[in-house]
């Protein structure tokens, strides 16, 4: 790719936790790929008095050593040059025409506004910004997650948001969108006319969908403890990776064609009604256990986290897709924190064949299945059945592997990487429209309602482990089991 | 698989090549694997006058060097007790007398007469065993190649066999059948649901069956230039190879289940019409050229071939199916000698997407393809495009890749170790039955006998290319190409 165009990039929360972890060391790596414009400028806001060097010191502090490779002194410092900061209370209004007067009047430039601060100020940001002009034709608005809690606050601040930007102008930050491997996922569907024929009920018998932690809530208990695993995982990145697997072809690969197919996806769900719920969702909370063979605290124990919580930190459900396509075949899903491995997987496990013309060996690994890898690894496995080798006759499982890192030998772009570069150069097929989050947040309402309506506490389950035993049951109802208890996976 | 019953195989041309480079080393690793029962009994039959221990130098001297990997002495002396000799003149009655003496009196017993001779002698062993009493139920005959240089000279050899055998004891090698990864080729297709929706005319754009051989006619010139590559290598492999491709799933793996679905396949091919050949098949001879960087003479200055002959020792066709599955789909073969690998490979080339919505690099390689290595390596590799690494949405080529040798730990048999113990212990699944022998015959007849009423000279090519031009633009009348001519093989 060819670098971007010139850029102002705005970074609310130029001090926090994001910036120092994700977003400068992706702005590093894209300058060091040589993907920046020369005139591509990084203006930090945040509460912190710093002037410019001593945000730069902050970040060769904080943000150099998490960096994953080795840092050229003299590379690190021709990127701090094209770092400023300035301080900024994002109520205050007076701080924005400040921040005005410190960008460059070009009506090309392209200005690119990252909300990397907690939802509350998306609003008062924007209204500033758009108060100042610096919600011109060319300016972009980033927003991180949480897009609110629920239908109403995810409105009111998408409200906020397009009482100055046009929906065209705004980037909702999914960052599973960016992995490299859920892309290819898209290309691979699309760009191969092998899958098309099997893609469908025909040919599936279900579809997996894990994001599994095995880290806890690591000094966000106070967030998460409001928030819960299906606010925080399910409503945004695993919706995001149903619709990714599950979408018609789309008219091309612009932006609206791919979020309109999309959305029918998450319009085509099946809604919960109350009594579903109980039976079709599976919520946990991980006691004491395990990790790694490190003893760790229960969800309880964490600090900020109430002692009789009834946040989830697990969540399994059913989810079913009402379309021509997908009629009755289960979409599970499922995401947890201290699980016994940190994973990304989509298993779409094939039917059956029609008849058993040749013996195989027993269990529930014999159909074919289709596992994509997102993380930690990136790689495609095809399992199949192959003769076992001998004068015999019998089948015995193998895969047909692609390894990403392996065959593609370029360096792979990280989620944030390639996201900030779409958002630099106006790019929004990775970002979620608003009418595709509203949709989300129908879905999962229900469920919230009937939980918070419901007295049983979550199943406890040890931390190290998959997940509470219902979530097992869950499957065993139809028949079916989670990819880690087949054998041969 | 548990070992053989109790058996004794005759083994005619005892001392013969294909004896000494395939026969005994298979079943010397049968032997090793316990797959031989502790009562099976070899008994070598030849016109030269050894006695046992005589014949068992000759193996120590001809045939262990021959075997791949160690011989542990002690086995090799174990495995020589199996074995004696007799001398015999096929065309001696009174000799098979002695013969029928060597042998125990069980009526439980195997036997299984192979017939490593000249197909002049099938008759008269067939005759002289049956006047002895060894055509008795037990006793299967196993047939090698060439069985007749056309339809009426095969007809003849088989019902010479056929006066003396019944049908279910005529066991026809056709070695190829015998290779695990042709095997693998069926169980994959039957034992997977994910091939079946994709195996047919809607997906499939056309197949390619290669088998290319490096070397020359190795001092086979005389049979050779009697033969050529059409009756040597298609009436019989490609044929096989291809029927294993297309045949409709059997109604069980039983012989005669599986052989009556290649027998289908055989009787679909659409028959050549005296105008079809000279479009739709191309003749080809080796001149002088070099291999792996050795000169090697041409085809006409080998030994034992007439300076003049028209023989070709290179074949390329268009074969097509007409039946509901394939009609449309061709099916390319080719075979030759002295080629620039040593290669045996089916390619089943899918359509391409049915509109592109993924821009990809330009080339030959961008469709799906399926192929399927026989030798000299046995793996399976599926060809797809697959997002190229970095912030576009460009395909590139990548494979998914089982290799049988790295998945299977277990040894893998031979294909002759495999279809002898298969004749041991009556396993007919792999042997052609005498139908599809005449079907295979009547479809090759046209073009053996327009080329013999053709002046023209067989394309010369050069030894160590990949045939001759001709075998291009054959498949460039339909803008396809050979693998090794696409980019990304």
């Amino acid at each position: 790719m060819s670098p971007t165009p010139a850029f102002d990039l705005l970074l609310f929360g130029g001090t926090g936790d994001l910036a120092m972890r994700k977003l400068i060391p992706a702005l590093w790596q894209a300058d060091a790929a040589g993907q920046l414009h020369v005139d591509g400028r990084i203006l930090a806001l945040g509460r912190k008095p710093f002037d410019d060097d001593g945000y730069r010191a902050w970040l060769t502090a904080h943000a150099r050593p998490l960096i994953a490779g080795d840092v050229d002194d003299a590379a690190w410092r021709r990127f701090l040059c094209r770092v400023r900061y300035l301080p900024l209370d994002a109520r205050a209004p007076a701080d924005f025409v400040a921040l005005a007067g410190q960008l460059p009047i070009d009506e090309g430039r392209a200005l690119v506004a990252y909300l990397a601060t907690a939802p509350e100020l998306f609003a008062p940001i924007c209204e500033n910004l758009a108060a100042v002009g610096l919600n011109h034709e060319h300016a972009r608005v980033v927003l991180e997650k949480p897009l609110g809690r629920d239908l109403a606050s995810a409105n009111a601040i998408n409200d906020a948001v397009l009482a100055h930007f046009a929906e065209r102008q705004v980037y909702r930050i999914d960052h599973y969108l960016g992995k490299e491997s859920v892309q290819n996922l898209m290309a691979i569907r699309f760009g191969n006319v092998l899958f098309e024929p099997l893609w469908r009920r025909e040919w599936v018998e279900h579809v997996e969908i894990t994001i599994a932690e095995d880290l806890g809530v690591e000094g966000r208990g106070e967030f998460y403890d409001r928030t819960g695993a299906l606010r925080d995982m399910v409503q945004n990145h695993l919706l995001q990776l149903l619709c990714i697997v599950a979408m018609e072809p789309p008219a091309n690969m612009g932006a609206d064609a791919i979020r309109d197919e999309k959305l029918k996806v998450v319009s085509s769900l099946r809604r919960f009604r109350p009594r579903d719920v109980a039976a079709r969702t599976v919520r946990g909370q991980y006691a004491a256990g395990s990790v790694r063979g490190q003893p760790v605290p229960a969800y309880r124990d964490e600090p900020d986290v109430a002692p009789d919580s009834r946040t989830e930190t697990y969540v399994a459900l059913i989810a079913e897709i009402d379309n021509w396509r997908w009629a009755g075949v289960p979409f599970y899903l499922r995401t947890g924190k201290r699980l016994a491995e940190r994973v990304a997987e989509i298993v779409i496990h094939f039917r059956d064949v029609p008849h058993a013309l040749l013996p195989s060996a027993a269990g529930c690994a014999t159909a074919n299945r289709l596992v994509i890898h997102l993380q930690p690894e990136e790689n495609i496995r095809l399992h199949v059945l192959a003769k076992a080798p001998g004068d015999g006759m019998e089948l015995q499982s193998a895969a047909l592997e692609l390894d990403f890192t392996q065959r593609f030998a370029a360096r792979r772009a990280d989620a944030y990487e390639r996201l900030l570069l779409d958002a630099i150069r106006g790019n929004l097929a990775l970002f979620m429209r608003r009418d595709e989050g509203v949709e989300a947040w129908r879905w999962v309402e229900p469920i919230l309602a009937e939980w918070a309506a419901d007295p049983t506490p979550p199943a406890p389950y040890p931390a190290g482990s998959w997940g509470p035993a219902a979530a097992s049951r869950l499957l065993y109802q139809d028949r079916h089991a989670w990819h880690e208890e087949c054998a041969g996976r």
